[in-house]
């Protein structure tokens, strides 16, 4: 007992400590945080929402296998698991966390000895190109990777800026030194996706091309522009098109070797090199989503020198900046987990245009952003419920043009819709629900809306009003999406619903009364699928009755999406207390809430779960998704808060650790990290839209969030520990305060707040 | 006798009466000639040097007939074939009388009744969308077409401006009146061709999108816009992609009608309407190389309304003014022969850029085209001897442009290479030579020039120093291309040392003196490759001995391309001198010559040829190929310049009918339009980049040439007729001219000629 105390007394004294002198929050982000199992991070370099993101692949697994879907390929949804063995190459693109992939453009590897232009296969490393590593030689920092590759004893480093990826390969003596640039690899890759690439030697140490895809993204091009900072002694292409039907006149040329350029669906480029023992070759890879030549400018642009050091620090200098948005006084483990969460959060949505404004729009015509930064992967199913809330606190700009790329996407869109899931000028609509209207609404509500928003709640009017969307019509026409409509048809109308209200509070804001009446009304359709008789969401037919077959701990065709209907019946985050009495009064309600943390989940249920790892589910709440992201802070409404305070403080040790396998399912373009910084802060925003935040359990002894503006809002924790979660009292700017809520106002007007700690509740 | 004599006089005085009161020469202009058989032309609508060629296709023969060759596609090089009994549609993009092809881009056929997405068969029109159509209800006019749909009874008429087709439909009353898009439709089409298309519909009467193919082009991409005049009720797509592995959730639309959009490699679309008993649906189709964006913009640039004729009539108007470079006085067929000579020689090549002067570079990027208006479709191999000489008197600026787009191609080029066959910012290296520089060289000599031409000059070098193309290396070391090296060695050889005399005489007027010495050195290479002992040029080895297996009549596998031995023997433009002293003196020439017009060519030589009908050979003498064209005039250089007199007007009505089948060979671009009308002018440039045009036998009773500046050169031809084909005596601005060579300067400057013509020979 004793001895537990000093440490205590230690680790607290110790963040004290940290507190005063933390200069550098960059180290205690660790990349590799989530690349074991199911977190889907990689551990590669990026500054902060880069366009490029320069990681290691530890193998390339095709989408197919046999003309088949291939199970094994999600686990490569970020290129790395943690549990491989060998690395076939470094990627310029990447998905943070997701649970579906894409991308993994421009794989580049350095060998020696004789060249191998395949990959190989994992349980023969000789067999190709790819090499043996360890994580014994594997640096993962944010903006920085080294990683020793044992076939070839090349030391490989990355760094990136927003457009460039810098590779530094330190090669032994060799006569035999090759780089390797495989245009054919990616991520959820199969024999198609690669529709057409270009490569052209401008000299013998500058080329560019593209690549042009049909994947996740459907039509998705991008270009690219790569520099060495030696000149190579030779280059050589290989084309491994299934067919060649016309040849034309090319072969007057020798192609074979040193030919300027290539085109065609699968190719693979070499260059080869002299190397001495401990010489140093660096590659700059820009890329653009417009044009070569947007390429070669995003480089000149960016780095236009050969400095490795200097763009690894310029870049970590921009993670130090945005990681000091939010200083924490908190234990080691802590401050990994959060400032690794940080870092996870300004990976994804990215930048997606050139240095000169210029990009590709969702029309497949060239734009220029103007007045705003454009940015893309927005994966809104996830990332509506806590990042972008989080970015209206810290990052108030970004967000801002964030919402402005999703009406440049609305106005560029042939449906004419708010982007769903936004990839690289396309539109995949993966997940269910509008739920840009949220991001909008949550903007216009807190008064983070330098755009148009009467046109913004137009565009959010006619994405909730497009009727041959996924349901939207029967929804429409009968307040709930018919079961014989859609295989998710209780996660849309629940999720549809909160979105409409989302709508409303914008309207209203706006003084758009019609709009606000029409949506409101709409807002309350999750009761719709409520069947009383057994107190659970449920798939309802056209006819009005309830799909007989039913099981609310099914995930697997049971009418909703990454979710059960034990869960999902609890989403109505914009009207707990309408859901309490539907659900049969607080008491009821206490016990069900109660009963999904405790029960026991049978693994057939386990088995039907997507994106999370066993880890990931207490009980039956499940974490590793989205859907209960709201659901611990739902006691608030009830007669014991202090449920909540216990429920998240259990939550926050058993879902995030400072581990590889630290995360208990996909991190999802920073949703689950997100959901951590606020759950560590105390607060979260269980339903954007509305101006309030709801209280829980800080987990910190004390942080300060610079909310912009020169201002700060300072949260004081006293007598925080891993028993004391619960709040006693609260004041707000030295007053005491009984709200369960806290208002968008009292943070961003600055200002301070002070938890009173104990471990024993009210 | 008499009758006979009546006849000649009615066309003299009809002549002569027409040369005063031809307001109108489009009159003249027969599309239709050269679409039977082997003139590879089409009959459909386009402006001078129109960047749309819309015309229809009466057959879609695939290039390939299970996985090989299917030599049946070759007749449709241009889509259309007169003795067809079907049309399939009509489509925005055709080459004129070429040999080998490509385009073919987005094909429109209106239809009636039962949607038939399928073209269906010739032997069974039925099966498919295809109509029978007859030539006595088909209308061919200079930038018009009208036939009609005998399986609809639709009228279709077509006209264009610059960058824009105009359809025009006259529908039946019809509750089923449906517009087909063909997106996979093309000229020489196989599966793999359609790279990728995208289709998104604006609203019910706007659609854009595109189409990227790899064909003899190996990467195109054609953006396009098409408007409707009429909205359509309801629009679908179809997509025939063998395979599609990943659907994403695009699932969540029902796609199957009125989807906004499309993409994939296989589409065809279509356009449902209600017509009335002759209503008229018309389409305005732009296309753009740059951009969707670039299609809406040159469309609202082009032709903002609505109104047919109006396009029909200013696209009739440019070719009016056009045709009235050059105004003749001769009879009817004359004058149907020449002004669609002029016609076809102002259809290649074509203007390839936006209206605001965007285009895609052979580096596939986009530029501008500053101070200069960018073509392309530069079949140089034909085009370099007559027709860019032609340009370089009618269109000197047009000329000096194209030679601008030639540089900016050199620029673009990942080769370093000036184009060889230019190809929609493509490079196809089809053919042998690189005769950019005897175009290039020509416009400089000819004082053509308004761009710099040192830097051309430097163009032009580099790509005759380009070693590893097609032989050069072993041309620059050995003096000739060594059979081993290539199945064409001979051709290149001395297509090559033509070149380098025209790159010296360039580098002479630009006081290069170095470049002038070593090119006028590597001119004379012609005589490397000739074999004395047996009189012939002939492929020679490596070490110096002639190939053992030769048969100068041979064009299979004999050294040579599109030419036999025989033919190819003559080729020294450069140096006829030379190469008369080379073959044994002028008697041993004379005889040569006139044994390649007079001999016998059995028919198993002429299964070797290509490109030509039976009918396109004299002889073994071979015009419906180019590389004779000069050859008649060879006679000029011994002391029987009368037997060039004799066989010029042999040749030229025997070679040129104003019928379907007129012409005996492809037109080539317009190079075999154009040495008719430089043969029927009464000179022709032998050797472009000399200032001179050797004089032959005009065919016309008198000519007015505008010659820019103001300028005219005037014709006069005294006594000339069928019979009257010798040249008796020449004056030259009313003196007394001997020679039989004619200078530049001579035309440029205006003044006139007068020849008096003779039915004997001097």
């Amino acid at each position: 007992m004793k001895k537990r105390f000093t440490i205590l007394l230690m680790s607290l004294s110790l963040g004290a400590f940290a507190q005063k002198k933390d200069a550098s929050l960059v180290q205690y982000v660790k990349p590799i945080i989530g690349t074991q199992r199911m977190g889907h991070t990689y551990p590669g370099a990026t500054v902060p929402f880069g366009m490029v993101q320069l990681s290691p692949e530890t193998d390339t697994v095709s989408y197919e296998l046999n003309g088949k879907y291939n199970p094994d390929v999600y686990k490569y949804c970020a290129g790395y698991q943690y549990d491989d063995k060998t690395i076939v190459g470094f990627s310029h693109t990447h998905f943070s966390g997701t649970g579906h992939s894409d991308l993994g453009d421009f794989l580049i590897m350095p060998t020696v000895g004789q060249l191998k232009l395949n990959p190989g296969t994992a349980d023969k490393p000789g067999s190709g190109y790819r090499s043996a590593f360890s994580h014994q030689n594997e640096t993962a920092e944010a903006n920085y990777y080294k990683v020793k590759l044992d076939a070839s004893n090349i030391t490989a480093e990355m760094t990136t800026s927003t457009r460039v990826g810098f590779h530094q390969y330190t090669f032994p003596k060799s006569d035999q030194s090759h780089i390797i640039l495989d245009l054919m690899a990616g991520i959820y890759n199969y024999p198609d996706k690669p529709v057409w690439t270009y490569v052209k030697v401008i000299n013998d140490s500058l080329i560019v091309g593209y690549r042009q895809t049909n994947g996740w993204a459907r039509t998705r091009t991008l270009y690219f522009a790569m520099a060495f900072s030696k000149p190579f002694k030779q280059h050589g292409f290989k084309k491994y098109d299934a067919r060649q039907v016309y040849g034309g006149f090319w072969g007057k040329f020798n192609q074979s070797k040193n030919f300027p350029e290539i085109a065609g669906k699968q190719i693979r480029a070499y260059f080869d090199f002299d190397t001495q023992e401990g010489e140093k070759i660096k590659i700059k890879f820009a890329l653009s989503p417009v044009s070569m030549d947007g390429a070669l400018n995003n480089m000149k642009a960016e780095v236009p020198g050969w400095d490795f050091d200097k763009v690894k620090k310029d870049g970590q200098k921009q993670w130090e900046d945005e990681l000091h948005r939010i200083t924490i006084d908190g234990d080691l483990t802590t401050k990994q987990n959060f400032y690794t969460s940080m870092y996870h959060t300004m990976i994804n949505p990215t930048i997606y245009m050139d240095a000169d404004g210029q990009y590709k729009g969702l029309d497949q015509n060239v734009h220029k952003a103007e007045g705003f930064t454009n940015y893309t992967t927005f994966s809104l199913w996830d990332t509506y419920r806590a990042l972008h809330p989080l970015f209206n606190i810290i990052h108030p700009e970004r967000n801002a043009d964030m919402v402005k790329s999703m009406l440049a996407h609305f106005d560029q869109s042939p449906e004419r819709m708010l982007p769903v899931w936004s990839n690289s000028a396309n539109e995949n609509w993966c997940m269910s629900g509008y739920h840009s209207v949220s991001v909008i609404a949550d903007a216009v509500v807190k008064g983070n809306a330098p755009f148009d928003a009467n046109k913004a709640l137009d565009a959010c009017v006619a994405t909730a009003r497009k009727r041959s969307y996924e349901g939207i019509g029967e929804y429409i026409d009968h307040g709930y999406i018919p079961n014989e409509r859609s295989g998710i048809s209780v996660s849309s109308t629940v999720e549809y619903a909160y979105d409409d209200w989302a709508i409303a509070q914008m309207a209203k804001k706006l003084g758009r009364n019609d709009i606000y009446e029409e949506f409101i009304k709409r807002s309350q359709n999750y009761k719709n699928v409520y069947d009383a008789s057994i107190g659970f969401m449920r798939p309802k037919n056209l006819d009005g009755t309830f799909r007989k077959e039913f099981d609310p701990l099914s995930t697997h065709n049971a009418g909703f999406i990454e979710g059960n209907s034990w869960n999902y019946s609890l989403f109505a985050p914009q009207d707990p207390e309408g859901l309490i009495k539907l659900m049969g009064g607080e008491t009821r309600f206490v016990r069900y809430l109660d009963s999904l943390f405790t029960m026991h989940l049978p693994d057939k249920y386990f088995a039907e779960t997507e994106d999370i790892t066993r880890d990931g589910i207490i009980g039956n709440y499940v974490h590793g998704n989205e859907p209960s992201h709201h659901v611990a802070y739902l006691y608030n409404w009830t007669s014991k808060p202090w449920k909540t305070q216990e429920r998240v403080r259990m939550i926050l040790p058993l879902m995030y650790k400072p581990t590889p396998d630290g995360l208990g399912g996909n991190d999802d373009t920073g949703q689950m990290s997100a959901w951590y910084i606020f759950t560590t802060l105390g607060f979260y925003p269980v339903a954007p839209g509305s101006d309030q935040f709801s209280i829980g359990s800080p987990a910190v002894n004390g942080a300060e969030v610079k909310v912009g503006k020169g201002k700060t809002f300072k949260i004081t924790v006293k007598n925080q520990g891993p028993k004391n979660v619960y709040v006693q009292k609260i004041e707000l700017n030295g007053k005491p305060y009984n709200s369960l809520s806290l208002s968008n106002a009292d943070i961003m007007n600055g200002g301070n707040i002070t938890f009173y700690m104990s471990s024993k509740h009210k």
